[in-house]
């Protein structure tokens, strides 16, 4: 990027707002993958014109542009591969409104996910989408990637709670997608569009979304079993019997052990696989469904693989359960310094299956492979560890993950529930979409990209990370 | 269209599924607007091989193709406005799958939306979106067109529920989008741009929706209010105070008037509006909703405007109110022969402002106008009567029409929530629309589709109708 680039850059975001400082470039060279890229630049604008006319610029001297929320992304969405300049939304973070009596509200991308569900919640409000990381990313970033979270089982992922966006597009024009309403369907879906589109179709720079009456109970509980096989069955179980938690999370052993500091529990030895289960809802229907899942586990004999049930009995052991869930990303950095992190899903019913082959994988490849996740809807986080400098395990681990994306495929399943193709699984997309559905989507994105200037090489490349 | 065409699409069809017999035509030259365009042929297909092959032929031949349902339309989406071939799906009419472990069905395009509500019943099965025409209207219609119903206030509109398609794409390519299981962020939402696309970008083929477990309970209440404002107050309240029903629908005094034969209840003089409010869930939760309802309404005070309040007692009381429900639309053109029928949404709590001014229009052009429908959701259906022979009636309805859309998007509602743009909204578009948009959209349209063949002058027409 040439001088004269970088002093118009300046002059649109302002002195302070752009840096190209090493040790400032590197803080955004990274996110959650462990890979690394530098960019040429990194712009902290603050506003929408800004934005606009920093892809003006991009378009007439053809410069990559890589939007980033708080880089906690788990497949390189925003990872400036070609180098280019980063447009970090930490300063687009205002909550513009909370409509209390139309449950709907609009805020700016680079609102953190957590500090908004917080805010809705004193209005007695509630935004269901719940990352793992939601106490780091941004709302903008789960816009992009079509978060999800535990409690998606429930409440579904974050494409059906935004109702519109506003959106600068890589020409540098601004536009208006979708309602501010409970229903619309004017014109094509664009906003569903730009959903899942991992920043590679237009910047967003305002969100409006819809939110539910906040629920005014629950009850968590957790269920340690001596089988993975056991508790993928339960899972199936309790979705059979009509019961809907608002969570329903499993451990693999593996898991258990990253996270135990966390847990205030003895597990017994021979512990294989932990269920984290809440319902909620209001106090009638929480009460019963409670009732429904404790009187489901009463007969023993029907399930003997379980060795354990407990119900968390305060605030205390409910957040130690959730820290301990929340933790389990990062702390498998203890056990190898490298992974490759999958989001598989699978129909509900083919847990067991998929649970069954991750560990036949693991034994046969001598590989650590742990599991964890959103068994309710099928959404499996499969953990390859590896050391990328041993390259005879990394090897191993590539080996693992087509191995697994095979079999899932196999299964009528998908390679990604929430956290996107991004550049990690971008060789592999041919694997689920058909040759038609490629080619359409590239069109779709050179009619919006037609320089491909907008986050490029994300999504459609066909080079290995 | 050339008689060697003609035989081109007899020859893929087979004889007995091709038809050009004015007779014929006519039987599928009109829809719910009223409005009749003549086809020049009908093919009933019998597979996605055959409409690839049509599509094939058409790109070559450059007639235009336009794919049906059962006619049900209400802004014209299935018309031949610019005649040639209309694909009439009632041959695809299979229920292909219902996985009732994994609550997932696939269903071929011609199924009638209520025979597959009644399929996945007897499976304790529940698909919820329910048109006014579910007994008529099909499941491709209702993806092409993004149909909602009663039930959206609680459980959402046909997209909530589509979890991928197969598709014919304007050029004869078969394609498959979406998923199979609960999650799925692979590559651009291509299920979510067909859904409500309007059979202007590719002809569903396959739909792949998601079921949930059938509630248990329910309880139907009807409310009679002496003014619209009032019942248009009481859904705000009722949405306020946490209590979430899967019907939330109101009539105003004429729509009453039309179907008030199928009540079997006495109106008392001053009724000017009723509201049928129904809850369902588990058992609990239903008798708390009930509950709830039935204490907010027990102090009259603060709702001076209720004249009564009442309960279905059994099924045939439910089954009543829901027949005078379900047939007002046909049942408005005892009233004028024709009618200008708009689905426009705006906020809830903007609901008492829309009815002030839809009555207000109605005194003031001195011309009928009921509203009736999803109050529940700012969903409100406002049908302008008038005769088209009398013109000066009939140009006070476009006058309404215009002034209406006017006020709804000053009041941050959109033009369509259930019914889509066809032709009937088409010159309204850039109301709601900014230029944008509408470029985006129409690139996309070129991309999918560069001949203009399929269903072609469809949501970006200019021409009035």
């Amino acid at each position: 990027m040439k001088k004269n680039i970088l002093k118009k850059i300046r002059a649109i975001v302002g002195d302070a707002h752009l840096t190209t400082a090493r040790e400032d470039l590197m803080c955004y060279s990274y996110d959650s993958t462990g890979m690394e890229y530098m960019p040429t630049a990194v712009a902290f604008p603050g506003s929408a014109v800004e934005i606009s006319s920093i892809m003006e610029l991009a378009n007439k001297e053809l410069f990559p542009v890589i939007p980033r929320g708080a880089g906690t992304g788990m497949t390189g969405g925003s990872l400036p591969i070609q180098g280019g300049l980063v447009l970090v939304m930490s300063r687009l973070n205002r909550i513009l409104e909370v409509d209390v009596e139309n449950q709907v509200a609009v805020v700016e991308p680079g609102v953190i996910t957590g500090q908004f569900q917080a805010a809705v919640k004193k209005e007695a409000l509630f935004y269901p989408p719940d990352p793992a990381s939601r106490d780091f990313c941004t709302m903008g970033g789960n816009v992009a990637e079509c978060s999800g979270g535990p409690s998606a089982v429930k409440y579904g992922v974050t494409r059906d709670y935004v109702l519109g966006l506003e959106v600068v597009l890589p020409d540098g024009r601004l536009m208006h997608t979708g309602v501010r309403t409970a229903k619309g369907v004017v014109g094509y879906d664009l906003t569903r569009l730009f959903i899942g589109s991992e920043g590679t179709l237009g910047i967003i720079t305002k969100i409006v979304v819809r939110l539910l009456a906040l629920p005014t109970h629950k009850k968590t509980y957790l269920v340690l079993t001596d089988s993975l096989r056991q508790a993928a069955m339960l899972v199936s179980e309790i979705l059979k019997r009509g019961i809907l938690p608002n969570t329903l999370e499993y451990m693999d052993q593996t898991a258990l052990h990253v996270v135990r500091e966390y847990l205030s529990l003895e597990l017994p030895q021979s512990t294989r696989a932990l269920l984290l289960v809440e319902v909620d809802g209001d106090e009638n229907s929480t009460e019963e469904q409670g009732k429904k899942f404790l009187g489901m586990l009463a007969d023993r004999r029907t399930y003997p693989g379980i060795l354990e049930v407990r119900q968390a009995h305060n605030e205390k052991e409910v957040d130690d359960l959730w820290k301990a869930r929340r933790s389990i990303s990062p702390a498998t950095y203890k056990l190898r310094p490298h992974k490759i992190s999958e989001d598989v899903v699978v129909p509900k019913t083919k847990i067991p299956q998929l649970v069954d082959f991750t560990e036949k994988l693991s034994r046969e490849l001598g590989i650590i492979i742990l599991t964890f996740g959103h068994a309710g809807d099928g959404n499996i986080h499969v953990n390859i560890m590896v050391d990328k400098d041993n390259q005879e395990e990394y090897q191993k681990g590539q080996t693992a993950k087509r191995l697994l994306f095979e079999h899932v495929m196999s299964l009528s399943g998908t390679l990604s529930g929430e956290h996107g193709i991004g550049i990690t699984k971008a060789p592999y997309l041919s694997l689920e979409l058909d040759e038609t559905s490629l080619a359409l989507m590239q069109s779709i994105k050179s009619v919006f990209d037609p320089n491909n200037i907008l986050n490029p090489g994300k999504i459609f490349s066909t080079k290995s990370h």
